[in-house]
């Protein structure tokens, strides 16, 4: 009998945002997720338990027999991990799911390596849907390329391959999209509370905002003082930020870097 | 006969995007919009095209028997033209739909007058959907104030009462959540052009990072490199900003400005 891809026994290396949404999409598609590592209990349980798994809190404790191990750690843990999670596990294909870490970073240390990197923001409490979201593979092989590309597209119909080069360059992108846009959410946020008003008015602001480049350009989609460069609407809210020093200061580089690109 | 609300005739002051998006909007809902005026004759003329009215380019030209007007133009340039504006037509309710100008701009020019500031973004080449649109009126009387609340409640089902001080506000903070989000969105769209990379892959991003916020505050919803404090990453991200220095100026300063907050 032919086996189907969701018979690969998988095994997680990191129990995090990313790994929680990844290891959950993948069960819920069928998929064999036979372990879970994680340095912390509670994290290792509480996936483990979500995708019927067993769970290991030593790095010795590691199925060896697994065919797929995805690892998704700190950027700094994985370097430090890598040598002692490979051994004797060198058969096995390895994938990371960081945005900047190169694929050669598993040279010397397995034989069958390369990247699964899903674009987008994960939180625990939060699983998403993968259908829409792209996910960029890169391996040694063309033959383990494919097969990434084929575990990719059960979950999302926007499979692509991207190199080590582009996807650092994506993933930098998406910390200006998601991380730096958050927190000019957390900043109106923040504005607001101080004068007693509510965070939720501001939502359709921010969905229109996030729709609209759906279909403009964002350099076509941009309104505002900044870039109308009307400096009296810009010196009246420098001046209310007098008692917010950060934020002024970041509303004077961006107005003048919007006016810049205008 | 009773009259109902929407007989009221309504002249626009102005044809720019919050004019356009908020007289077709009146139109739409049965309200009378009787007159546009515009300097540039052709926005005059396309906008009271779409709203089976009648356009003027001069001062003199407005009507004078109108009930309301709604006026949205430049910030600067209503200070200019509200002399005129208001002269003969005092009797009237006039109303403007900024977010940075206190309502007592009126005061000495007219009667009867108020503000009506929908909250959002607006481009004439999108029409947006009010039903959503927090409207927030101030007007000088109760009986102006209900009035206004009468008409913003035809068009959207979240109408609420603010002062100018809290306008001005809401005003600041909608620069940051839309103007300063959009140029993230510009910025990553640069980037990505720089490596040949499509800017629509970010959109799933995009649209998770605001869905996020409407279940979880910005600073719980914070994810990436600056939360973590993972300077291994930023580091390696202000180096490929090297011949950015604006972008790599603002990634320093909102990284830091992230870890302050978090």
């Amino acid at each position: 009998m032919k086996r189907s891809i969701e018979d690969t026994p998988v095994v997680f290396i990191g129990a995090g945002n990313l790994a929680t949404n990844l290891a959950v999409a993948l069960y819920r598609k069928g998929f064999r997720v036979v372990q879970i590592y994680s340095r912390t209990e509670e994290s290792a349980r509480t996936l483990a338990q979500a995708v019927e798994a067993d769970y290991t809190t030593s790095l010795s404790g590691v199925s060896t027999d697994a065919q797929l191990y995805v690892v998704s750690v700190k950027d700094d843990a994985l370097t430090e991990l890598l040598p002692q999670l490979t051994a004797g596990r060198e058969k096995a294909l390895w994938v990371h799911t960081a945005g900047s870490i190169p694929m050669d970073i598993w040279q010397g240390h397995a034989e069958r390596y390369g990247v699964f990197y899903p674009l987008q923001t994960f939180s625990k409490r939060r699983l998403v849907d993968f259908r829409e979201i792209p996910i960029f593979v890169e391996g040694r092989t063309e033959e383990d390329v494919r097969f990434l590309k084929q575990i990719a597209s059960a979950l999302s119909h926007k499979v692509l391959e991207a190199t080590s080069e582009q996807r650092r360059n994506l993933h930098l992108a998406a910390v200006f999209t998601c991380n730096f846009t958050n927190h000019m959410y957390a900043l109106a946020e923040r504005l607001l509370q101080k004068h007693d008003l509510p965070f939720d008015v501001l939502l359709p602001l921010i969905d229109e905002t996030a729709r609209k480049v759906h279909e403009l350009s964002p350099r076509l989609a941009q309104t505002g003082p900044a870039v109308r460069y009307d400096t009296g609407v810009m010196d009246k809210h420098l001046d209310m930020l007098a008692d917010e020093p950060e934020m002024q200061q970041l509303y004077r580089l961006l107005s003048d870097d919007i006016h810049r690109l205008a």
